[in-house]
């Protein structure tokens, strides 16, 4: 990669540019996860449940495309207070429960790995820390490698875990051509920090915008999620996630002219709803900003973000996102914000 | 019940006070429910998927905690689009499928009931309509017996398909005292109407609001969801709905002073974790909107809403959600706005 002189001196700019060697690190992992995989297919589990907070329930929808697509298993979303508040954690015996957690102290996921774990479950903790309490409770821990993370808002975290998942996934069914798939990812994510690095400065259009909506389906309904939150987070602006599928529902009511609306939109099976869409709002003048490796949607977009060609569908959230996060940190920036310690936030969110 | 002048000519108004003898209707149904119920202990399923779109999924989001609260058993929120745009559902053998859907013509939702029949899994439909696709692929039905929904904004048959859940997984544990307490629903409802009938013209102070969050935990989590999405429908204003718990992870960082927050706190395991959190948004200046049966939380808001004493957690989202209706109606009516065609609405969304 040639040198690019960095924006600013935050650790967040920092994290979002390491992202290609930390995912590279975790795929050398592959053979600790084939090990997990092979436990997995001799439980034969009837389903998953994960149990996430934050960014890491957004990984944790992307398990949910990915299970159910690739390996035909349902995923639950685990309601944490279920154990924590009400003391009634459902029964699990059936399910491989996993827990996401960036500091692997979240307590309420730790809670529901630990009842599960209690019942007898098959349980796989994904932590960025391999000494951290849901390390150690799991039966089974994926550690991201990613390094310390010092932004508060999480980045390289965050595809850590969509990697993890995926390279779980893949190695779940067996299928080699998924995991040479998954090979390629860092030069895509090293194509997509080079293409859309100009999102940093794109983004001081958007300085005094007050809200949006960012919309994705199917594998990239958790990237709406994701960037979403960065902007959040970030830059204190209401961003609200939908799927195209569940916008259509109600909430298409508030999109006047000039409402900005961020779209995902990559190819695949969720291409052509997604177009359709983005065509209907176009239709309504709302300002769009799109992220997307497809031209027809590119060219409805005020304000365009190009990925890189020949990212599979399953994997395309890996780089789908980080546009987001680069509009996000862009943002920030024309708002004058504080990157790397925005108000309100801690790193370990306590849950009770 | 004495008569009340309406203040409007709207179906929007007639059918938030048609609510009582609505659900009345529907209790009456018990021994229909009670025989499904039956059926559902003799197939013992590993876990529950729901599937359903914009309204009818936030009752399914109240499904989660009663099915996981009150018979242990795990709910997976189905993704549709692995049915319909991916061609891969997952393997719902061994689960209990239910599709929830005002119309019952919900293409999706109907795609993953036929795809688990197809299966050989226990199917079930809630709809509003005896002869709708969905009623009939499914092994069993519960029929709302809401009569017509004219307006476009689903309330009576949101509050019908709360019940019907509550019904259903009431005689799935088979404890009497559960089902006695769904006996006083409708008199509990009624007396909402009456202690919250205000809410219309109390939403005025809230005419150019330009956004707002909406908060709740655990079982209100779903009622969090529904109001956000009246006032989305019905007032075009960006309503975002959280968790307590979510919310701390990041989006609290949006709130400064004045800024709006709708919060809905009931008695029960998720009132102490609400409370500390409003006591927070308080210290922020935060302009709170409290919907409440509790002294404490009624006491920090700049405009309470007061529920009735004695309605038990697990079925409080039915009289909690009414304030928010009549909220959401009011608002659009101090805004001028349609209240029966919100613009961009259908009452059946195609979704592909």
């Amino acid at each position: 990669m040639t040198a690019r002189k960095p924006v600013t001196d935050s650790h967040l700019e920092r994290e979002i540019f390491e992202q290609p060697e930390v995912l590279e690190r975790l795929l050398a992992r592959r053979d600790h996860v084939a090990a997990i995989a092979d436990d997995i297919r001799k439980a034969s589990p009837a389903y998953v449940v994960i149990a996430a907070r934050g960014t890491s329930d957004h990984a944790a929808i992307y398990g949910k495309y990915l299970f159910g697509s690739l390996a035909g298993l349902p995923v639950a979303l685990a309601t944490p207070s279920l154990s924590t508040l009400y003391g009634k954690p459902p029964r699990f015996e059936r399910a491989l429960v996993i827990g996401v957690s960036q500091s692997g102290r979240s307590t309420d996921v730790g809670q529901v790995l630990s009842d599960a774990a209690a019942q007898g479950a098959l349980t796989l903790a994904i932590t960025n820390d391999d000494t951290s309490p849901m390390a150690v409770t799991a039966r089974h821990h994926i550690g991201l490698s990613a390094g310390q993370e010092l932004s508060l808002a999480a980045t390289k975290t965050y595809t850590g875990q969509l990697v993890a998942l995926a390279m779980l996934v893949a190695s779940v069914t067996g299928e080699d051509a998924l995991l040479k798939e998954l090979d390629r990812l860092p030069a895509h994510v090293s194509e997509t920090l080079r293409l859309c690095a100009e999102a940093i400065f794109r983004a001081e259009r958007y300085t005094f915008m007050e809200h949006c909506v960012t919309l994705g389906r199917g594998y990239n309904y958790a990237t709406a999620f994701e960037v979403a939150l960065k902007i959040k987070e970030l830059t204190y602006v209401v961003a609200q996630p939908y799927s195209s599928a569940d916008f259509r529902h109600g909430p298409i009511a508030v999109v006047e002219e000039g409402f900005p609306v961020l779209a995902v939109v990559t190819g695949g099976a969720a291409r052509d709803d997604m177009l359709q869409l983005l065509a209907k709002l176009k239709e309504r003048n709302a300002e769009l900003v799109v992220i997307s490796d497809q031209n027809e949607a590119l060219a409805l977009a005020r304000t365009p973000f190009r990925l890189p060609a020949g990212v599979p569908e399953w994997l395309s959230p890996v780089v789908s996102v980080i546009p987001g996060q680069l509009f996000a940190m862009g943002l920030a920036l024309a708002k004058g914000h504080d990157l790397d310690s925005p108000r309100g936030l801690n790193k370990i969110t306590i849950t009770y």
